[in-house]
């Protein structure tokens, strides 16, 4: 068994230590004239690291889309760099979430991108798994020198099931295929409390497929999207948590980010951080009524 | 049916007025000390851009990989903006290689960032299908307005059979299942010569894959990576082509960019225009002894 892997280890501590499951989602929506995604009198980077600052005492990790960065050209993707320096300063994981795959070399290139050690460079990011296992291998070897990954298996969007719910010849579904190969992928990697660093993200409007992806991967930290502005529910998003209260991380983006446009006067950073308290109370509430276990994480 | 599409139209024009399959990837491999990805005395840009202008005369497009620009951080993507900005310049098509596919609101993102007016828009982007429709449907609206998109069905690497050649209940493999939806979306765009600009990746190294994806997909354009490098012959890359020689295009990365290396004394962009005319004339002749019919592309 290796000696544990640095991406886990952080993961486990900050939940123990925040008691908190919540993942602040960095997704910065396009401008629109009567919806502005960067608030009128700031900067993109200004808005993204105030909100980060203001959410790293509730949070565990902060996970910028890259979508919105990229949407912005140069300049968004100057703003991502300060994102994630910012993260860093506050002591937070950093997942990118970049939903990448390709093949191998230009996986190698991505590894290289989003867990290496320039600008974009994150302790997790998300990858695509339609490709298969040669894609998925440069990123392993990032695994090695203790990052994370989490693959899509399920995944929170209306038409998810389109492909991912294709009933297999020789029984399955798709996705069950896929979270099969995570827990294979995974499984010479397990870390602190039995956790493995290559994770899933399993949509958190589908309960039922949390608690099915839990059983297909024992030892995955399953990274639930779709909290808040997606629809799911604190007790749907835990559905996936083991017994001890470890092994699902949730995030929610625009419920936290856009908060300020439901609070008259708040600042955005200020309504950012009471509502990534009060996700992580709903969270712990979901968790300590599922599990009867003291000590476990739900105590916040 | 509506008006046409400015990226088939283009592309055919480019096809018939060049003589030419021919798509330039622009993948500058990762730096290692046997093996410069970037020439010793060139910056990045410079590099990409002399390969852009040297093979121009020989191909219709140019398709950077994105991973290899994010892979050098901020550096890279400015490298990336001066690519697309001298293809444009050299009047070749632009195809963005980014497999992309996420939750609508952030497919909308991807399609602002690459299909839309900024510092990385290309006419085209590579799609993930892995999310389902509605992951692909703000790609569509681009497409509306005149853009291409190809989306991921067969890949040419080692492990793409893992989940794409799963056996679905029912009927098919998962690839197929995907290549008629494909079929499906692309149905309301038909344009120049009955293509579609909804097209599909294709894996040159599966030509019996290409043969059943025309089937499936009669008015996709079919984009074929891996000839050259990856291991595709002329023969194989134009399998999936109509009878008249159109819907297929066909990319090579690294045996036109690094072809310098096999070459004492000559330039990377000497070395490489040589190459892509080669390239061009492989692909027409097999083309030519596939195809009876005169009047047909490959002539040049």
């Amino acid at each position: 068994m290796p000696a544990g892997n640095e991406f886990v280890d952080r993961v486990v501590e900050a939940q123990r230590a925040k008691q908190s499951l919540a993942v602040l989602g960095i997704d910065p929506q396009l401008d629109a004239p009567d919806a502005p995604g960067v608030p009128r009198g700031y900067t993109l980077a200004r808005f993204c690291c105030e909100i980060v600052e203001a959410c790293a005492p509730h949070v565990i990790a902060v996970k910028p889309q890259l979508a919105f960065f990229e949407a912005r050209g140069l300049d968004g993707l100057r703003a991502l760099a300060e994102v994630i320096a910012a993260a860093r300063r506050c002591g937070l994981v950093t997942i990118a979430d970049a939903k990448r795959g390709d093949i191998g070399s230009t996986s190698a290139a991505y590894a290289q991108a989003f867990l290496g050690g320039g600008e974009f460079g994150c302790d997790a990011a998300t990858v695509n798994p339609y490709l298969g296992s040669d894609a998925i291998m440069p990123f392993l070897a990032r695994v090695r020198a203790g990052r994370g990954l989490f693959v899509l298996v399920k995944t929170s969007n209306p038409s998810s099931g389109e492909f991912q719910d294709l009933e297999i010849v020789g029984g399955g579904k798709l996705w069950e295929r896929v979270a099969g190969r995570v827990n294979g992928w995974g499984s010479e990697f397990i870390a602190a409390a039995g956790l493995s660093p290559i994770g899933a993200v399993v949509g958190a409007t589908y309960p039922d497929h949390a608690r099915r992806a839990r059983s297909l991967m024992p030892r995955a930290i399953i990274l639930m999207p779709g909290y808040g502005a997606q629809g799911a529910s604190a007790d749907d998003a835990v559905a996936g948590a083991r017994e001890d209260g470890l092994g699902v991380i949730v995030n929610a983006s625009r419920s936290l980010m856009y908060a300020y446009t439901k609070e008259t006067g708040a600042s955005p950073g200020a309504a950012a951080s009471k509502a990534a308290a009060a996700m992580r109370r709903a969270l712990n509430d979901s968790l300590r009524r599922r599990t009867k276990q003291s000590g476990a994480v739900g105590t916040g």
